[in-house]
């Protein structure tokens, strides 16, 4: 399955500022990034490093007045979601090193407030795939999604009172209570065919059995058509941009995901 | 300056229980570990690996009933605090790509949320480790040091309105206006000579000027005699140990900080 | 200064075949890749990984019969050659940790070998940049330039022996004559615009005063228009495929580089 | 199994001479350091880091005239050699990333040109370990395992000419052989219970089925009592020390290896 992408960001700021992005996707197990493309508007320096948890970002400093950042790739991904075997809680001792970092609490996940809340929530499942499963299903019909409705990442703890929010808010709530019960979770930013409306998007990922299955409680099923920029323990690693100095006078995205046909894939 | 340290968990557990430690310091530019030494009691399986952040971490089941880790060092650490120039502060696009990491907000650090209380705390002070100064002195002043007043870490935010807290907790609020300033700042836990009471220890650097600085708004000093275990963006990243499963009947820590005479470094 | 390079692969293979390939350049300090495609006919499963040195790496299995893999890209470097000031030795303890790997002698620039010899060639030289410079040049006088001239990579001791070879075996010889002086040297792949014939590049950077400097006994002058694929020690660390089982039927390879009208860089 | 090392290094230096040393064994899957140290006589400032293949090395500038540096570890290993079981040859596609490295040659393992060679001797062998075997038994009966015998490393091409060699050499041949039929092998330097002469070690590890297994053709069985201090691709990645500068005066090392009776592993 192709998608090509498209994010644009526009910037009007006071001052020169800098900027830390997250706009280039990585080709990786799950998807292969057949061309791509970052364009800057005006032209200014800009370097690229890795962060800890493996991403791709960018540095600049955007200059005062008007700023565009205008990216696109075509994307295969998967054309059906993996096979869901067997996939059982994997025990702590059992876990690679490297995912352990995704046990924890973190900045908008206060995992360790909600442990409780989330015994009962699977109490009927079976540790592993099924207790994710579930907790997905009582977010999806206990949280109401209302896109677009905040600006700024709120937190598990947050979104469980206002039993509201955006996709990055039900994800955080998730999160938190998949890592309440020792089971690996990150979150994923990325974009999502079909979307509506369409936008960037917000989902997470579970490790159990012997990989990272995704989960989105915004969605019926979890569906096909998915390319991810990001991956980190919440929204506090994982944002788009990250501005420092003060606030933009204007800032917009634009972002659209279309199928493309196999031919049109080529150089 | 040569230090002893040890320290000693004891544990009694209903079950087989996994846990985590950070408890093996690292030789590094600070402080050089000329012996060490951790002992389990009962003898079990243990795997050790680095996390993120450099960090060694131990990994094992700790056995049900009684189970006890000993671990002792003798470090060599500065004599002197390092001397302090003209610690300006770093413009975002000059520092380091592996630092940018302890600028966003974390767990226990809500930075997104301090911003105005910061900037109203160093009104008057220079950009750099004069700010980081400021604040560590306003902590000093305003927010009382409890040692043993709470086991579970608190987030700044609570913190704050709070008004005391153990030594974590006060790093918690330093690493939160800090950050709010677009100044790098992390979490050090670790020993420190002539604490009192005696126990492990909480801290802060901050990056300014060139590297990392120490700052401890629970000493008049900075002063010396510091060992550090582990470093991370709060607590959730660096707790010394991390247990997973149902709660322990018991849990000791027992630790010691001594001088320790130049000729009784050898092997 | 914008440069759009393409480079196609073409195999014919007896059997299913493992490759690992490192065709993607990765946007950084000294150029920043604004478009970029990689394809493959016929499309076959890929996964993309980060090698030690940071180089990204493509896996997959190439089918029998015909296989081919076409990469482009559109990339903003330096318009002028970094300015070098006064380029000192880096006396070891001052070299950066991550730098040390470069001073090792490696599978095809034995440096344990040429202390002598490299000493003789320097003798006149100020430590540092007017080192290396110094044995570029005795390079570029003494060891001919055959492009197409050789297959397989040869080790510096050879191709001294020799007294020619294409570029990546004079590299070869610069690094391990710069390393004997311990002075941190690294191969580099990738493009030289105007490069006669035109074809993939080998050059290689040392590491003088605050950071890597190019060389290339191969060109009069440094000049501008590279753009890098991969870096390491030597040819054994950046092949630009590895191919594992019995030799391919058939393998061509196709290069272009051409300068880029600033109006054309657009998505 | 517990086992007590020591090692002593004794340099007199005609100036002062930067040294990086890897000297502090890690803990992980396969040993437990559970006492350690490591003694500067006289005391000079000394920096720790972890190289890219995951060691601790040392770095320091040793004082003219004369240095010592000490180390010892009391060292939980295996008690009997990790079961053998179908230890199949890993196709490249199922190879982890990060095993990738140790395919290619190196600068004493000159994989790429042992082909032909590697075929002949595992010609009878089934894929994977058995080959591995082979070739290990087939170094043993063809190359003299003559201890003390050179003192600079030798590549492969070398000691397979001359015939004889140490224990580094033989390792050398026999990595090599093992990469040309496509086997990641990696050079372990460490200590050897009951070697005879007591020496610091060196033998290597193949990756077949789903981990390392421990190969040593100076030895009749690989047997248990082995402590990993570093890994690397060959000797050029793990010398025990690298100098820089002027040879020494003089240096020696003092190496030992004891069992110790459990109750010993005290604090």
């Amino acid at each position: 399955m192709w998608i090509r992408t498209k994010c644009s960001l526009n910037f009007q700021l006071e001052e020169a500022t800098p900027l830390i992005l997250m706009l280039r996707p990585r080709s990786g197990m799950q998807q292969w990034i057949a061309r791509e493309s970052y364009r800057l508007t005006p032209t200014v320096p800009i370097i690229e490093y890795t962060d800890i948890f493996g991403n791709l970002c960018q540095r600049l400093v955007a200059p005062a007045e008007k700023f565009r950042i205008d990216t696109s790739a075509d994307v295969m991904t998967l054309d059906k979601p993996g096979k869901i075997d067997w996939t059982y809680f994997v025990e702590i001792p059992n876990l690679p090193d490297s995912i352990l970092t995704y046990l924890y609490p973190s900045r908008y996940c206060e995992s360790d407030r909600f442990g409780k809340m989330a015994r009962e929530i699977v109490a009927e499942a079976q540790p592993g795939y099924e207790q994710v499963e579930c907790i997905k299903t009582w977010i999806s019909n206990s949280i109401q999604y209302l896109p677009g409705s905040s600006e700024y990442p709120e937190s598990a703890v947050e979104v469980n009172m206002k039993g509201h929010g955006v996709c990055r808010d039900l994800a955080h709530l998730g999160i938190a209570l998949c890592r309440s019960l020792s089971i690996p979770t990150r979150l994923v930013v990325g974009y999502l065919y079909g979307l509506e409306p369409m936008d960037l998007h917000a989902w997470y990922e579970a490790y159990v059995g012997d990989r990272w299955y995704t989960f989105d409680p915004t969605q019926r099923d979890v569906g096909v058509g998915r390319v991810a920029i990001a991956y980190g323990r919440d929204a506090a690693d994982v944002a788009v941009y990250t501005q420092f100095g003060p606030p933009a006078i204007y800032t917009s995205i634009h972002v659209s995901v279309e199928l493309l046909p196999a031919e049109d894939t080529g150089v």
